[in-house]
């Protein structure tokens, strides 16, 4: 056994060891956990919007890159072996008229309202982060302890369908000398959002208070950092708001969906 | 007026004259027309069978890079200002029952058979020979101005609904010291197929005579090259052909549609 091999086999294990203890109820974000193994956000959508929804992912690539789409009805994805989509993300949001309705740990009877259920999963800027940490990157959340913080900005979608709605974006504080390694490391990884949408100048994404995050936790900004954004995976459920969809099921913003795909696969 | 803007002025003016040559009539394949800009290959389905390929193209990137996507009944996309999908491709392929039932260079007449028609535009691996040429590196079908050769192959795609089939590869002699190069410069462009599916052995892909490709013409290969294998945009006609798809219309194979996106948007 190779050591290559070994710490393989120890990442798919933390990856599956972290998806039991969802499902057992245990709730906290993310980020951090199994490192070197991708994670995904999630939107489950009744069969009739999910191919408004498919559109509008392929439109906003940045934003939704989908890493996989579930058959109609099913709670599985190839990305995961035995994961059960229903309960193995840490905290669940059930969206009912374009409005959060209610958050879950076990999305089981949420899933029961509909039984043609299409999942989406889509990229999250976690998987570059493995990356940037090995480059010598401080990842602020991650030093922490804490939730990424996101914002909705000003930044309109291309429409598709029924749906539309703003950009989320992911923020991270980067040292200024360090700004266009970051960009050009995640920029490897355009199915988990690639290079950052926006660099520095909140107020010109319509973020006016970088402290209050919409989603998430605030991060210190120290002296010599810049505010780098990335296009976010939340983006789904600014759509779900501001086209009023009538059902979804997300996960929270930060509670993703640990798989077993290695982060270097979605390397280009 | 820099000499940068200059050449992207050409350019644009290059692709506009391309399509309305073709629109007028011009029948050729388009492998080294406007330089610099991509080329798409198209596949327009009616609206019920368009979640079923968006699905398919999500589940099988490499082959199905979708760039475009038009709203049902559109012959507009904005990857080209005042084109027109129906008469702006320089040949067409009308599909009835899985069935190629005809070659049009005008495809109005198919178009107004079905009012609801969604037009797929799917990245096409001329956008990444700019920059293969560029590095020194030959294609040897633009040397000898033949279309690229194109292989049905023995490797499945994922399938999506009702949507099967398997893949088409096109195939280019790369000199044997050049191959990683090869490999390198098209894995930046994952939009338009990236990195190649296989290098070297064409029976392991079920192709027994590279003589004889099933789409385009045979290339020389001389001594000292290899035979370089990259997933290719006809991959939907062979969907069409495995699936029984009722209606389609797409472009020929080599006869693309030629778009004023410059091919360095799909650089990353």
């Amino acid at each position: 056994m190779t050591a290559v091999a070994d710490a393989r086999i120890a990442a798919v294990t933390a990856a599956r060891e972290a998806r039991a203890m969802y499902r057992s109820g245990f709730v906290a974000p993310t980020a951090g956990i199994a490192p070197g193994m991708t994670q995904a956000n999630m939107i489950s959508l009744p069969k009739d919007w999910a191919y408004d929804f498919l559109l509008y992912a392929q439109r906003n690539p940045k934003a939704c890159p989908v890493l996989d789409v579930s058959d109609p009805g099913s709670h599985s994805t190839m990305l995961a072996d035995g994961a059960d989509l229903r309960t193995d993300i840490p905290l669940y949001r059930v969206w009912r008229d374009g409005e959060l309705a209610e958050e879950v740990t076990d999305a089981s009877a949420a899933w029961a309202e509909h039984p043609d259920l299409v999942t989406f999963l889509i990229g999250c800027s976690f998987t570059f982060e493995t990356p940037l940490l090995e480059a010598g990157i401080e990842v602020r959340h991650i030093t922490d302890g804490t939730n990424v913080p996101m914002y909705r900005t000003n930044r309109q979608c291309r429409p598709a369908g029924r749906f539309k709605g703003e950009m989320v974006v992911s923020m991270r504080p980067i040292q200024a000398d360090r700004v266009a390694d970051a960009a050009t490391i995640s920029g490897r990884f355009p199915s988990v959002h690639g290079s950052p949408v926006h660099v520095g100048e909140p107020a010109l994404l319509g973020i006016n208070d970088l402290a209050a995050p919409d989603f998430g936790d605030a991060v210190r900004i120290e002296p010599g950092e810049v505010p780098v954004f990335w296009a976010c995976g939340v983006t789904p459920q600014a759509a779900v708001m501001a086209s009023g969809v009538p059902f979804a099921v997300t996960h929270a913003p930060g509670y993703m969906f640990v798989t077993d795909v290695a982060d270097s696969t979605y390397h280009v």
